[in-house]
């Protein structure tokens, strides 16, 4: 299946879903209409329970150069100096980092070359990070007078204080391999690689139990997010709730019997 | 001094706690036996000011396989198909967990062999970990369609939050090298060394004042959960406290007339 | 300018304020009135909009070795055996250090000796930390039955729990090199270089709009502290708020422009 929205591709590998952001011409920039294609595609996997993993690509050479400067440009003229279209512009970036995050399947970047401020902050919202050595990851915001704020919000959440510190105000670029160092990348793979490398990682992932990994990936976010105690008892109703699966027992029992589950994926 | 729990044995060393995981046949799984064995030796060791520092071992080849499927799979077979087991099992194991962090003296975890699940969890859960070589972390349940929804709060507290994803949506075996550089390892050391480089650790550990490792580590926990401000405040108060102890006194005394110190640990 | 106060030296170089703990002889140990300078200079320069990085560095062979063991020994002689004194250091330490976080500017350490306890806590709560290769960091209070709680809030937050668990109950010399793995250095420099490098940091920070580093850092400490949905709502108002300052507006113009931009700083 390939989707008709011109910004953002998608094409189904039995249950992966591989998203290729597709305005390489402008360096797949994160413009309103591109925020409501990733949103319109993101909501519609949400639902579908045979999608079990997700791909996130780009066409081009960078992965995404963040938001269109253009499309703010054009704003500053309105009447309001662009305040209307800056606030539904943000609500939406970030509405799409959170349903990134929180979307039930896990999500892996297939990252080649450039990520840059919120094209660095959809990268670092995935699930998982897979960057080809010439993959690049940067916060530049400082540059324009403009802080990288947001992307901080995912760059906070998965690398050392300090790490994210530097990147934002310095603004350098960083290799796949010093982010990979920080925390930011799971794997640096050979130039080229990087979506055969993910997609390897996502085909290994939706060969599990769909509901265990739904379960898996909310229950994680939930507890990551509250205090030990509260982290336990919300973590141990989740797998109370996992171990009762149809799932569980079907792998549980082809575990001891030495042979392959089947998944009912439920 | 050797317990005569079967599941769990203890021997002190001076001032050091060793537990010693005692069912290599069954790789050490969590059986609820085994937590309660545990559980009643953390609850012992919490109220024993001799004890200064605690270590966790393992008899045979596994650190502890996780929980004991068997016996889960014998609880399928319950009425209620094995929900108040589960609910059960699940709070004994957060309890066990809650109970290593909580408890008043540092813990080290010596892993010779493989730490999964459950095990991986435990091991996360101590204040150090010392991992031979030949040590490997895994969180595997992703493979029987049971997510390591509870191990993953250890692993998200201990490791970056992607690596944790990783660990958790792959289910590999990470060499104790790659959960050193992760966060959750903090020595890496020959084959056949985790236990005696682990005493080392925990003897150095015990030679301080027992007062001075109770007031930090529960401050520690204590703080780290909290806003700047009131990580100060609880932070502040507690080294107050610790300022007009005894073993303070004469720990800068002797420091200032360059001699050793001799603690009343209280 | 240089300050008259004698153990905190203030260097203006354009728009980096150099700080420079200057009690050599008494390894910039922090005393009650090395905090109360530190202090000072601190509300001074948050005020000062002219200033937009601040490097904190040290005379003599140590960085910082933390509270002043004379300065508490005295009090110890106190009618209420120092408690007064000690929760009255412990407060403007806290204050001191918690000044640095919220501090309008960016602060960059530049650590070229050892930074012990209160030291290293210093280091740990400024923005970034360049550090000499012989630079080394110790939080040793356990070795005198202090453990060091406060310092244990800045290592909490800079390092994983058990890197910072491992420097605590220890208390062993981190050199750089290992400091830098765990995330508590940015960089690592020849001996001799940490002033250098550091003010190369801060003379490439202070380029930029001094009105975005103030809503950047701030807003970054904020969303940090904040669950993922409220961090967006938060970081996405700071990001309108810089998008229509007029230092936006001309860095954006400037890039689309390729032209230098010309910062009004506001």
């Amino acid at each position: 299946m390939v989707s008709n929205m011109p910004s953002v591709l998608r094409e189904d590998h039995d249950a992966v879903a591989v998203l290729t952001l597709n305005r390489p011409a402008a360096r797949n920039s994160l413009s309103r209409a591109m925020l409501d294609a990733l949103q319109a595609t993101l909501d519609g996997i949400a639902a579908e329970d045979g999608i079990r993993c997700v791909v996130v690509a780009a066409e081009g050479p960078a992965f995404s150069a963040g938001h269109d400067l253009k499309e703010i440009v054009a704003h500053q003229a309105d009447a309001d100096g662009g305040k209307a279209f800056f606030e539904d512009a943000m609500a939406a970036c970030g509405r799409v980092m959170q349903s990134v995050v929180g979307l039930p399947q896990p999500v892996v970047a297939a990252v080649e070359g450039v990520a840059t401020a919120a094209g660095c902050q959809l990268a670092a919202s995935c699930d998982l990070v897979v960057a080809s050595e010439s993959a690049k990851f940067c916060t530049p915001g400082v540059d324009i007078g403009l802080f990288c704020t947001t992307p901080g919000v995912a760059l906070a959440r998965a690398v050392p204080r300090k790490a994210a510190m530097e990147m934002l105000l310095l603004g350098e670029m960083i290799p796949a391999a010093e982010a990979h160092r920080m925390g930011l990348v799971n794997r640096v793979v050979p130039p080229g690689q990087a979506l055969p490398q993910a997609m390897d990682l996502a085909r290994r992932i939706a060969a599990r139990s769909g509901a265990a990994l739904r379960l898996g990936k909310r229950g994680f976010n939930q507890q990551a997010a509250l205090p030990l105690p509260e982290a336990y008892a919300a973590a141990g109703a989740v797998m109370v709730q996992n171990l009762l699966a149809e799932d569980a027992a079907e792998g549980i029992g082809a575990f001891l019997g030495k042979r392959a589950p089947e998944w009912r994926h439920r």
